[in-house]
């Protein structure tokens, strides 16, 4: 049972489509559907919103783990996230049911829900949102318990990521707006299911996800130049199978370097700009079923 | 005749398409081709860059103004402007020749040449630009003389722009390197020709150009919040004709906003993220022929 659900945009304050959703969902009232629902809405860095940037200094999503929020770190960043952790968590016992935190990504990702855990729980949301929007994409970050996660998304009991791309940081494109709008309210519209005992777990067929792998750099020269770009074959191909021999880099003197791992994989967040100055050129992925 | 070339990027130090292409031409050499000319390759904003921001303080490209260089303004690119303006200029009796200052773009622009005036010089250029590159727009922004505008370019004795998109600030993506490297060189290839005399001015046919209008803001309220988004028929439609009725944007409430102007219009610089915070929505502009 859902008794709080805290819906945040502005984690990262370039990050434009979950702000104005949230504003506007502020402004104009959450839509009457899910009004049955205990919903708060939350700009959560005000600061790197109003200087239109992703962080002032320190990247918020990454402030939330139990050390983080335990430590003397004093960057403007992680006393928000104590400040934000007192009133959506504590972490770890926390007063919110549910937390979903919006963001976008400059990748061609399209909709994309991000889940920590692959329990019966996200299993069920993953296959309702695949079923309601099947043009969305479901990844999978299970590499660690849900609690040593860094995102603000688990000072909840349970907590996911909507990311939606592409969109340039400090840009509101409407294609984005409104898969990020479709998708908030699936996932509402699931948890109102949910609290309802109205989703037959049986009736949702297996859905298809994406387990996240590791993240692939940008080859460097000796001076920690880069000597390549993404291909263009690579580029905007989030999500889509990369098979050994296919190229994922074009040097800056005009040769291929291709995918050299043992087998296909699925590249996303492929040329996000948050991470360019990580030399991340994109993360790697296994197809799996939920 | 061009004795000296100035060929700039990092005047904005996030958009990394001209980077990269002069990063690349001071470690790989100039293409051969252009050995001919004298061209000297500078990166702009080298504290900008490494911050991955447009700029530290102020917008570098807006600072050449003869009012502001001779100012008292003490902001980091306030003093920039001066001290690039003695390396390349000074403006109004300037030591180089030429110089082509490299941009991107989150709008979808393609390959951009923004000339500052419509003379002979720059109109044969615009040809030869559209002849050797069909897909290139041409841009004319002469409301004002040369020397009024604030651009860095115009410390040289002429003074053009190169402005591709779509790109993500912060991003590099090989389509948009390959126009702005392809551009780059179509303009030293007129250069060389120019040179040595072999330009035929009545074998190059006008060309169609773009003069540039008004900007046009996002709708906002009585706080200054915007009510509306730039409407999806219009997102990406850079140089496209906007006739009037035609949707232009789209209210948080589901409305439609029209092009209201008395005659079609061309919008350019859609949804740039550089203007976001400025509110403007879009610039206007004319089609003519050169």
């Amino acid at each position: 049972m859902f008794n709080s659900i805290a819906l945040v945009g502005g984690t990262h304050g370039n990050e434009t489509s979950g702000i104005q959703l949230i504003k506007n969902w502020q402004k104009h009232g959450i839509p009457e559907q899910f009004q049955a629902l205990n919903i708060s809405l939350h700009i959560a860095n005000h600061a790197a919103l109003n200087a239109n940037v992703r962080f002032v200094e320190e990247d918020l999503n990454r402030q939330f783990t139990l050390n983080g929020l335990a430590s003397s770190n004093s960057s403007k960043e992680a006393l928000l996230a104590r400040t934000i952790n007192a009133q959506l968590g504590p972490k770890g016992a926390s007063n919110t049911d549910f937390v979903i935190d919006i963001h976008n990504t400059t990748s061609e990702m399209g909709a994309t829900l991000i889940i920590l855990e692959a329990d019966e729980f996200h299993v069920q949301l993953a296959r309702y949102v695949k079923k309601h929007m099947p043009e969305a994409n479901i990844l999978v970050e299970d590499e660690k318990p849900f609690l040593e996660h860094g995102y603000l998304c688990t000072t909840g009991k349970r907590g996911v990521m909507i990311e939606v791309g592409g969109q340039p940081q400090g840009v509101l494109r409407e294609d984005v707006y409104l898969l990020t709008q479709t998708m908030a309210e699936v996932i509402l519209a699931f948890c109102l299911a949910y609290n309802q005992n109205t989703i037959e777990a049986d009736s949702l067929p297996p859905c298809e996800a994406f387990r996240l792998g590791e993240n692939i750099s940008f080859p460097l020269d000796e001076n920690g130049q880069r000597t390549a770009m993404i291909h263009h074959a690579l580029q905007d191909a989030d999500f889509e199978p990369l098979v050994p021999g296919m190229p994922m880099f074009r040097t800056f003197d005009g040769r291929d370097i291709t995918w050299q791992g043992e087998h296909e994989t699925y590249p996303h967040f492929i040329n996000e700009a948050a991470y360019f100055k990580l030399d991340v050129a994109f993360a790697t992925a296994e197809k799996i079923t939920l």
